[in-house]
């Protein structure tokens, strides 16, 4: 603790705050000629920069205090989580990410411990993927607002378009804990220590499948991909409505960390920032083998025909899944 | 006006709003393989989108209701400044502006009409000037809050920090109009139709210079430029700081729509979406006529040693220029 004395950043006025910023983003990447806070854009030496790759991917997501961040997450992890966002939209398309810049809209009466502490979560999110922050924006706003917009480049974008009947699907990490997470908080429910730890972190500090992404993108064998941020449900109806096919899964190969893990929370819940993907039906078991042994996996159904619909099979008994899960609006 | 009924966007559901938004970004370029709404990340083909320019550039920046939009605003301006903001912050790189992705920040009770105008007002800025909207997030928010963020190309971008003594100092158009158009509206003061006409359309759709940007800067005589959004002083000293340079002005020369508008609004106060620049000193009589022709702007100074100063002066007779504009803290 200070000695009570804390500083607002509307005292530091804008240039003070904006240099303040800017310095902690000071860019490390040889492919950036002007970096944050140093003029109108950023600048950025393509031929450096995209390696070679093909194509220049892009996305952009907010994060609000009100709606996005959950009782006792910390600035840190505030800042963590308006990167990872990104990122891990970033890693479903199977791509390498780049670059990185957020508008922030803060109240004025912000104490600069708390900026600080949120520049240093943006900071080691994105430096955890080897991401420059490369510029941004400062704006004063009745709440905390983080819009981060992330850059990357990849040679075979993977779509949510392209899955195909017959095709395995898989799924990334564990579904559930972040949805535990929201339930301990809001609902004061209990689980085991190690459960709530599990939880906490992927509530609090999410880890974007960027490294799974590209693994499953190179491997060549994947055919389609999203995020599940949504929610699993949701993601499925979403992949199977752009591939206009259905899906068959198995409940007992939905991964949780531990049978304590409700699987309605696993499957209807979001805020895991896992992969779903599906893989090509003719995928040796060798080939499968060697995934499994770089990515943390599992293979929960199969793409049927849209006609089939989306649910779980077990034995000869079907169960439709509902579509439903995080919806803004 | 319809009869009488209305429907929010509460009403769509996130998939309805999403759709009816992405609808209307339709890509209509060869280069952008995935767009708005389509996938998790937009996907631009690099040597068809770059079009052999060799750096990228990006900046981001926020409009918010409370704060940056001037009573009496209609939601399509407000769609076309987000975009604008942005285009004049490319601008002043001397960049070519390619992709736009929008971060929509809007209350639940918001009706379907207001979307739809602040989408044309989006669209129409970025169709203007050849900007595909590739992609976007929408969010519910207590206030209309539009993050956009743009990507340019360019082969030599035009920096803050490389103003030389002796050059020559520009600015584009005409300043003070959006400063008369605030008078105008937070204090009933009144001006002639004429003045009152440009105001109002410097200050709900500002022209953002980007054509002027790009035939400065592939004109090879600008050695600096940045935006001055901020304000002609404010800009002045960024520049300064920037370049370590001072500059001498004439006050006589700093162009206004008319007389009646008050070089106090034209320099201390924001809103203009115009580019400040410096010339090389050894430009020709010939070029500088070549460049005034294709390019409205007016020679207000010349670069100074930084001991110097900013400051006019009128003869013998030097005045030291106040650094005073808009702040956001």
């Amino acid at each position: 603790m200070r000695n009570g004395h804390k500083q607002f950043i509307e005292e530091l006025g804008e240039t003070g705050l904006v240099e303040r910023i800017a310095k902690r983003f000071k860019a490390s990447s040889e492919a950036v000629r002007v970096g944050a806070g140093e003029d109108d854009c950023a600048v950025m030496d393509l031929e450096s920069a995209s390696a070679g790759y093909r194509y220049l991917v892009v996305t952009t997501d907010t994060v609000q205090r009100s709606t996005h961040f959950p009782r006792g997450i910390s600035p840190f992890q505030m800042g963590w989580s308006a990167v990872a966002v990104n990122l891990s939209d970033i890693a479903a398309m199977g791509a390498h990410p780049f670059a990185f810049v957020i508008a922030m809209g803060i109240p004025g009466h912000t104490d600069t411990d708390f900026l600080d502490a949120l520049i240093a979560g943006i900071k080691a999110c994105a430096s955890a993927y080897n991401v420059v922050v490369v510029g941004g924006d400062v704006t004063r706003s009745k709440e905390l607002v983080l819009t981060g917009t992330c850059l990357g480049f990849v040679n075979k974008p993977v779509k949510r378009s392209t899955a195909r009947v017959g095709d395995l699907l898989g799924v990334t990490g564990r579904l559930g804990n972040a949805a535990v997470g929201l339930k301990m908080i809001e609902e004061g429910i209990r689980f085991s220590e190690e459960i709530e730890a599990a939880a906490k972190r992927a509530l609090f500090q999410p880890i974007p499948r960027v490294n799974e992404g590209i693994i499953l993108a190179e491997s060549g064998m994947v055919t389609s991909m999203i995020d599940i941020s949504d929610g699993l449900a949701l993601s499925l109806a979403e992949l199977g409505r752009r591939s206009h096919v259905g899906f068959e899964l198995y409940k007992e190969e939905v991964p949780v960390s531990s049978a304590e893990v409700p699987l309605e929370l696993a499957i209807y819940y979001g805020g895991d920032y896992e992969l779903l993907f599906t893989l090509d039906a003719g995928i040796s078991e060798s080939e499968l083998k060697r995934l499994r042994k770089e990515v943390d996996m599992s293979i929960i159904g199969r793409v049927m025909p849209q006609e089939a619909g989306i649910y779980f099979r077990e034995g000869s008994r079907m169960e439709a899944i509902a579509i439903k899960g995080y919806q803004h609006f």
